[in-house]
């Protein structure tokens, strides 16, 4: 079985995961608190992979809380930037610049079987570049009017197939996708039939 | 009880309600075909509205359409410009340029009691004046990458109140929401605890 890239993240109902200046202040709202273990699945999601890759934004995101979220958690930071990694994290976090599909291939040579792929800018490039297997949205219920968004331009449609919908007490309504791999034929058929010319 | 406006649309999973040339031909994808009968709640919604508020864009998209799918309900056309009206319809359209809030006013002594707010552009006007009561979103299982957006800028947050969600054996997944109207102390207070500066 190939090396499985997965997307788990929150949005807002309008589709960003972030305001523009980076801040996820809504994400924290204390109306959204449910019981002290609830965690909407992401235990058991992180569960389930065996590395974490997200772009230079999101680490410097993730510099600013008062702990490191991940543990012992192999986490590969993408960027075509140098990044400064804290002493403390040299251990668990290492700065690749690759493009997607070579990422994939290098881990995948390194015996890694399922990916976390998170931050705007890499799920994007990892859409675009086909590589994502399924995603787990959370939407949460608030409309931010702007920020940065989980999707972006695509060059065709993608279909998805959707596993499982819940919600949850406050609000929140979390969707499981996988993505639809179209044979290159089933996409041209289609081309014909509803696409932009 | 006051006039109500609510929403009742469809849009991508990337939050587009249609491409950005307004074709909607990834609405009538044959395979989100359900049974004969299966309208996703559309009788049941338009049933319980009298009058129907669309903006030019939508009207003349719907002009091309082989039927006015409209019946008799009234159908205002909120545009500044003036509109083609054909003579077969000059009894159930017209066209208005009028303030969001003006024309609820001015419907509202018409006697109408529940609005049905349709396109983009007259949803967002409506959204930012505080006029929607609730919207039900239905997400297909697709993404389109670019397009007219159901949701666009806003000057602060808007708290939703989630109602329920279904889903349907094609993979909608229909959420309603209500909006939650914030007093402007309880906004105020927000503000100081983790907006934008």
């Amino acid at each position: 079985m190939p090396l499985t890239c997965s997307v788990f993240i929150a949005t807002s109902s309008d589709g960003f995961i972030a305001r523009a200046d980076d801040n996820i202040d809504w994400l924290e709202n204390p109306a959204y608190t449910m019981s002290a273990t609830e965690d909407f699945g992401y235990a058991e999601f992180t569960g389930s992979i065996d590395t974490l890759v997200m772009g230079r934004r999101s680490f410097e995101k993730v510099l600013t809380f008062a702990n490191w979220p991940y543990d012992k958690l192999p986490v590969v930071v993408l960027s075509s930037r140098t990044i400064h990694i804290p002493a403390e994290l040299q251990t668990k976090v290492r700065n690749i610049h690759q493009e997607p599909q070579e990422l994939v291939a290098q881990l995948e040579t390194e015996g890694r079987r399922h990916l976390y792929i998170d931050g705007g800018e890499t799920i994007r490039r990892f859409l675009r570049a086909g590589l994502i297997a399924d995603m787990t949205i959370t939407r949460l219920p608030v409309l931010l009017g702007e920020g940065i968004p989980l999707f972006g331009a695509i060059d065709h449609d993608i279909r998805l197939s959707h596993e499982w919908t819940r919600t949850f007490g406050n609000g929140f309504v979390q969707t499981k996708y996988r993505i639809v791999r179209e044979a290159r034929g089933d996409r041209r058929e289609e081309d014909g039939l509803g696409r932009r010319p």
